[in-house]
């Protein structure tokens, strides 16, 4: 049987059975990142592995590439609601490569981390084929104060921070070379993402936020991974889910379904989280002193699954969106 | 220029200076990890990417892959006097390999990480053309027992754990298909070879280690490295350095130069270290208690440059060793 047989999650799945855990270790893997007790606080460290021929359209700058490359690790720690601490890289480089691309990629690394007041503070460099870069981020987190894809019960509330679609969008249109005329948004969403990190601290020391995940992989398929974790359904309610105007007005004007970019689409790199019932003004309120917002979208109930509800019917989520390996 | 035309120490040199710092990073790019200040300790955190065509000779087994990446990681830490709290791998994979490779190269990891007292806590997988394992650790040190490449004096002495030259010289073994009947240690040294975690926080904890490497790049090259950070002299003797006698036999029975494995020749993951004149009795008992061993190989003074007594005769030891992207 091939990787491309089973697909990431599986592969995942395996990775969960056979590496023991100890104590200590409060998330393990699965999560958006892995949670280390030490003495009273959380050591939070994640990686993220970007490959250029997979992960970035022809045409990506080397700056735009490390730019990238800090805020898809640094999204993780934001879903744990952690404070960053740090990140670093090792850096698969072809032989012929020039070096005015390690130094503009270096460049944009460090642009990216100093927006979220951290550093680049070490790494590896190395011989490969393709360009690649893998990250780590690690970060603290307080006791009480950790947010995890599992904590969701019956009845919280569902909510996600900005809106939908947008870095899907561009992505279709930087690979069809659509023109990008009046969707400068959408091909910036793709290209210079930003992370939640303020937000996902926000929602820590909130104490009503239950569970979070960031939607890397799109609405629906992270949707379904906090089901499965937190053993909880989720119904979300299609009129209420935040799209992004231009990216529907992209899938308009191009006959696109802008499900497929809200839905279906990943990247968007915004937190996914649920509520307690009553916590949801104080959320509101702590989201808006760091000039942030957030809307809801839904509430978890008993049982699994994930469910959309639209115009008085309630339907299965289909369970896609982006996954390794997979066609 | 291409990065081949300027090598990788002139590139971390780069990296150095366009990444920017903030005070609470105590270690920053250019030693063997980083270490962040967190209110009274230091988190340490090192990342070291392997790919299958570049690290591996042919015939290496997945769970030997998983094994090493855990062991390079993990030796990074051992440099700085950290205790690991766990590993955390990005891992690109071609779409065409087999579910087994994965199973395997996993139980190589665990097998590895809970032989040193920790844990594989986290990653990601991806899609790539080559077979890449990048990983990262990260651990613990205490205030004051940071080791580092920048802290050796003149009047210190130089040591060495361990023995030199067998990682190497089964490199040579595996790479030319010498029989290996004789030499199994010498290619268990390549293949599964071990790092100097326990060694390091004993060094640490001792007061009175000043600085500490690890020799993946060979004893001159990461001699070398020791001497430019802390502004030092090393000079070697010769006579003294604890050669694998495995190694040496190998090297005579084939014709071969054995200061290509043992000054040269790297991955041997032991620990070079500067300790304060007064300070060896009581290093070599801390040492004795959990089983390990050093060599005193020669003394720190005031200049710059690494040299080599043999003979009476003193000479400069050539700065060379394994570097990428160099020829």
């Amino acid at each position: 049987m091939k990787v491309s047989d089973v697909g990431e999650r599986a592969l995942v799945e395996l990775a969960r059975k056979i590496c023991k855990r100890e104590p200590r270790i409060k998330v393990g893997i699965g999560d958006d990142a892995a949670a280390v007790d030490i003495d009273g606080k959380y050591i939070i460290a994640t990686t993220d592995m970007l490959v250029a021929g997979t992960h970035f359209p022809r045409g990506t700058t080397a700056a735009q590439m490390g730019f990238k490359a800090v805020v898809v690790n640094l999204s993780d720690l934001a879903a744990m609601g952690a404070e960053p601490l740090g990140l670093i890289f090792s850096v698969g480089l072809p032989r012929n490569l020039d070096v005015m691309f390690v130094k503009e990629m270096l460049r944009g690394m460090d642009k990216a981390a100093r927006s979220y007041n951290t550093y680049v503070v070490g790494g590896d460099l190395d011989e490969s084929d393709e360009i690649t870069i893998a990250g780590a981020a690690f970060g603290l987190a307080r006791k009480g104060q950790l947010l995890t894809r599992s904590g969701a019960k019956p009845g919280d509330m569902i909510a996600v921070t900005g809106r939908l679609g947008a870095a899907s969008a561009g992505l279709k249109i930087l690979l069809g070379r659509i023109p990008t005329k009046g969707y400068g948004r959408l091909v910036k969403a793709q290209l210079g993402p930003r992370a939640r990190v303020k937000e996902g601290q926000v929602l820590a020391k909130s104490g009503c936020v239950t569970s979070a995940i960031d939607i890397t992989d799109g609405l629906a398929a992270n949707a379904w991974q906090v089901s499965r974790m937190s053993k909880v359904k989720m119904i979300l309610d299609y009129e209420k889910l935040p799209v992004d105007p231009v990216a529907e007005k992209f899938a308009r004007s191009h006959g696109l379904d802008v499900d497929d970019f809200a839905l279906f689409g990943g990247e968007d790199f915004e937190l996914l989280f649920t509520v307690r019932p009553r916590g949801w003004g104080k959320v509101q309120r702590a989201l808006k002193r760091v000039g942030a917002t957030a809307a809801l979208i839904g509430r978890a109930a008993r049982g699994r699954g994930v469910f959309i509800q639209r115009g008085g019917k309630v339907r299965t989520l289909p369970d896609r969106g982006y996954e390794h390996f997979k066609p």
